[in-house]
């Protein structure tokens, strides 16, 4: 990005931001940062391997790794545990060996406008885009610390590929290893990793 | 697609394909007949609104979403609840007010290819991919079944903006509400809906 971002995509900064507008619907600051924090992880990674990653957050950064990596949340290859850090691992798929980058609050203070938003001190009609993008493009990853870590195997492994069945209730098909009925029968429901398990996600208005 | 997908993003149906080759890595037969399934789902909303997106499984589907509605993973939009059954809602953030659509193992049986992959009658390499598109895009969603449906307001609501504060134990930022430390070092950890909180999912090998 900016310059680099090689190896998968390559863009320039200019280019980025316009994927990030016609991908995630605006210039969101936190896919922007993101970017640098995944061309960090690129550059510490080996040139070769199949990459995987996971977010600590459901927000923002899995967009930058949805447009600067083959990985998708559909094809399983970056996947999600929701604890609200702002981080990302980018990690070898046969090893688990990888790089994780993150939003060092110890760095970010000399950065106003991305402390600001960071930490939510000021209001979205407080801030101004422009200077914000503007700090974001000088700062880069520069307020991200870095650790090479191993991914845990329960991470790494494919997710379960059993055999499918027909829910009793519902009468729609369901991994058989989730039980006699489907999770959704079974009001076993979970958002962004927060469990929601007593209150049903729809009602029913009407078979088309 | 094929003919229509509109309204967000017009493509003929290779083009899709090409599309779901370039973002999620091949020709996803899931993610084709993910396509096929917005469609339909597009095709009964009204003309106008603000549309939100949730799938049911986080296998395929929700690439389809992020390909043919302004809905992202990063952005919020589309997010999964994930039960395991392939169905996707799309729904008027304002009322709630939706279509969801789901494969139907009633009616999937006339598409004797389609039948094979989703349940898994067939390994991998019995399949024949070409087969597969080809009865995919004849069927298109013709083994769906269609529900008018309302969104529980647990979904709807935007997901928390509270305060974020520095975790005491790993000096990292959190959203205050999750508690005294962040959920990582409480040993919370969800992935796709499914609860693995005792084990942590990377070991730390070296601060860089």
């Amino acid at each position: 990005m900016s310059e680099t971002v090689e190896r998968v995509r390559s863009y320039t900064f200019e280019e980025f931001v316009d994927r990030v507008k016609s991908f995630h619907g605006y210039e969101a600051i936190g896919v922007i940062i993101g970017g640098f924090m995944i061309d960090l992880a690129y550059s510490r990674l080996p040139e070769n391997g199949l990459i995987d990653a996971v977010c600590e957050t459901s927000k923002c950064l899995p967009d930058a790794v949805q447009l600067l990596t083959p990985c998708t949340l559909g094809n399983g290859w970056v996947r999600v545990i929701n604890v609200g850090r702002f981080a990302v691992t980018l990690y070898d798929k046969r090893t688990g060996e990888g790089i994780r980058v993150f939003v060092d609050p110890a760095k970010i203070g000399a950065w106003p406008e991305l402390e600001a938003w960071f930490f939510k001190l000021k209001t979205k009609k407080e801030q101004d885009p422009e200077d914000l993008l503007k700090e974001a493009r000088r700062a880069r990853a520069d307020m991200c610390g870095l650790q090479a870590v191993k991914v845990a195997d329960w991470v790494r492994k494919p997710r379960h590929h059993g055999r499918f069945v027909v829910c009793p209730v519902c009468k729609e098909s369901y991994p058989a290893d989730d039980g006699e009925t489907c999770l959704a029968c079974q009001g076993k429901l979970a958002i962004e990793g927060h469990d929601r398990s007593s209150e049903p996600y729809f009602v029913l208005l009407e078979n088309l």
